[in-house]
């Protein structure tokens, strides 16, 4: 167990922090209030305060960090942009904040053998970018991707839209180096598409919220850059019609790249917050984007729009340009924004069920919306199930906080009933962990909390997060 | 630790023997000479005696078993078909063998959410042949599908021709129920496309080669069944333009669904064997199969063909019938029996580099041959660099086997070297658990040994394998 903040001084103990500046440079580290306070929060806008931030520049000096900390018991809290849903990396328990943001290169892209391999605080869109310029593809891409870091969205396993094709981002990791919670720098997988020596420590990092170790070097699958996209937007006057359709465009064996979906009071949100001409009928939205082959592309548009006529659609829009994508896609980019125009307070919670069980989901949520008399907006990536249920509150009339914490119990209840779970892509970190015993048996969170202790004694790595531990 | 087979009396005592037919059923229990040792060996062909073979019908009834080996410290080796290539199923030191065959049901194929979930002792081809009839796909293809199981494929993290495109075994796997290698039943992971609440067991489990749980449920995602797919054999002047074809073709665009290699000395095995006309300049073979919209075959074949042209093309098939498809796969099938003709004892290494470095790798197994006088065979998965090095000896001629062993050892140096592994799909069992310091960091080993001892704290489970424990 790691000391709490009050056993310790307020302030870090000065040898320690002498050593942290002897190992990354004087001025690699921070105790300024001011810089402090930046590294202090995350998207769930919660904050705790570290003692320290550090910005290492290589595994190195993580590992000394590291060895330091264990020495002398002091958590140690990996931040790569700090977008997270869940809290998985604020300093809970004050302690060292350690930034990724130096370790930011793109060590090379190898396009004989679609690999790459980067240091952890690339910036995703950038990575993308860079590959696809070389005519490669690298398909995550959570809605954080202008900001969020490589190494985050391992250690989360991010989503996004296109994975419904493509998967989610532990697809694509290869192998890593990483330092392991007692300071030791190993190296897991490689860069084979197969190998199967020893436990896969490369997928169990991912999506370990920093808890297993720091990584300092990811070796990520690429794929060839599809040739083209379609994008369609398709009106529908039900949800039942919406869900009918990702199933029946399934069924019929294609699966987009992504099959994005907005319900009711989405499309009111937009309407309201954007003046966007969407028509009154309209009572569920599907952004259906496909990829691939040119010449494919135009019959696999016309044979998902074939397949969706009968379900009840209001109106379709083909974009024939990129330009008329980008207006599509603008539809789905003004969600968020436009959400804060019903409340102010926004809980999003990412649960993920089998995918013909969506409309069963949505009218549960609708059912609980109604149970408590708080909006809640649904909108998400429809094609896996994983939809973005947004419990939509203003903390300071009194009792909405309360409401939503019950809204959000039964929204995970009903998720896990229709055999889903609480979270596709979001991850449990702080947010999550009360609630993890609805879905992870009492004997498999006990394997989980072994496995952490066995290779994080002094529980010094990320403390806190998932396991309650 | 175990006791050790000399320590304990040679037949096992008689009220663990009595608990386990009360456990099972007095009929699924065997101590019978004859029975122990139809499950003494696996495909390695080393033989190791078990003092009982169980055959439970449930979980529950794995529970009750690994209870009692840990309160006995009675070892248990989980079975499958015992098709695997490096003894990760042998009951290396004595004890129980549990073997899963009785756990052998489909227990649904869901074709709304393309999942399905199956017990572990269903057979490979039998569950491929179950899905595609209601046009769904499971594509990993490991070459003993026949026999092998759907437990042993997910234990080994088995691979195929198909992964190039399609991926291996863990990546169709969503989630499991297992016995943990204390007795505890637990579920990992679920049957939704995404979910990341915990660390990912499912992933740990796959390759983990029955070390840290006993399978008992799995849940498997699906595709859909391919329209139609279109084979080719290409025959080339000289391994360089068979490894650069496999380059260009993944560089032009075309990932296909197999991508299988044979060597000269392969050609010449299945010429000789067989009497099967192949010109004599041929020195390396391609057999590239494309699958998908059949719209889209005929063009993908054709451009892979003016791809390839360029690069020493001798001759080249290309199937327009499903018979003339089974007659080219019927070359990739001779090459196995035809081996044995080479020499009696195969040791089949199963390396992988980046497929690039195929090449090279190829010219590094010609000098090892060379400098030990011993003929060794090379097919295999080139598109995604993972090589079969078949080492062919007498074992009765004084020093081949000898020389073999050092050989082998010199290809794994070899392919590290490339920036490869030593087993791409086949797992380490105890064949390759003498060598994995050469490719594993001590502190990965450590970290790994972690795991297993946290989860194995009495090591009853699958002792002895991967680490050497």
């Amino acid at each position: 167990m790691t000391k709490d903040q009050g056993q310790r001084t307020a302030l870090m103990q000065q040898h320690i922090l002498s050593t942290l500046q002897e190992i990354v440079g004087k001025d690699q580290v921070t105790t300024e209030r001011a810089d402090l306070i930046c590294y202090s929060y995350d998207a769930t806008q919660q904050k705790f305060l570290p003692e320290a931030v550090v910005f290492p520049a290589n595994a190195e000096q993580i590992s000394l960090i590291i060895k330091l900390a264990n020495a002398e018991k002091v958590p140690v809290f990996p931040r790569g942009a700090g977008s997270g849903f869940t809290g998985g990396s604020l300093p809970t328990q004050g302690g060292i904040v350690l930034v990724t943001s130096r370790l930011d290169k793109i060590l090379r892209i190898d396009s004989d053998n679609l690999v790459a391999e980067v240091q952890p605080g690339v910036v995703t869109e950038q990575f993308q970018q860079a590959v696809e310029k070389v005519g490669l593809f690298y398909p995550p891409d959570p809605a954080s991707l202008k900001f969020s870091t490589l190494g985050g969205n391992v250690a989360e396993c991010a989503g996004g839209p296109r994975c419904v094709k493509y998967g989610v981002t532990k697809d694509y990791i290869l192998g890593l180096e990483l330092v392991t919670p007692q300071g030791d720098i190993i190296r897991t997988g490689g860069e084979t598409m197969k190998g199967v020596v020893g436990y896969d420590l490369t997928k169990l990092m991912c999506g370990s919220e920093g808890t297993l170790g720091v990584i300092t070097k990811i070796i990520i699958k690429l794929l060839p850059l599809p040739e083209g996209r379609k994008t369609m937007l398709v009106l529908f006057d039900s949800i039942d019609g919406a869900a009918q359709a990702v199933s029946a465009i399934i069924g019929g064996k294609i699966i987009p790249a992504t099959l994005e979906f907005m319900d009711a009071t989405t499309i009111d949100c937009v309407r309201k917050a954007t003046g966007l001409q969407l028509p009154e009928a309209a009572k569920a939205v599907l952004i259906i984007e496909v990829d691939g082959e040119r010449e494919m592309l135009e019959r696999q548009a016309k044979k998902i729009l074939e397949i969706v006529e009968p379900l009840g659609v209001v109106e379709t829009r083909v974009a024939n340009t990129p330009a008329e994508s980008e207006d599509i896609w603008k539809v789905r980019r003004l969600v968020s924004p436009s959400l804060r125009k019903v409340n102010p307070d926004k809980f999003n919670e990412d649960i993920c069920v089998p995918r013909s069980k969506v409309p069963d989901m949505i009218r549960a949520v609708e059912a609980i919306a109604q149970k408590h008399a708080i909006p809640i907006v649904n909108f998400g990536h429809a094609g896996d199930g994983n939809i973005h249920v947004n419990v939509m509150i203003d903390k300071k009339v009194p009792g909405q906080q309360e409401k939503a914490d019950q809204a959000i119990e039964e929204i995970f209840a009903a998720a896990l009933k229709l055999g889903g779970t609480m979270s596709g892509e979001h991850g449990v970190g702080i947010t999550k962990a009360p609630y993890i015993a609805m879905e992870l048996d009492p004997a498999a969170v006990a394997y989980m909390k072994a496995i952490k202790k066995a290779l994080d004694p002094n529980n010094i790595l990320n403390p806190g997060k998932i396991l309650l531990d």
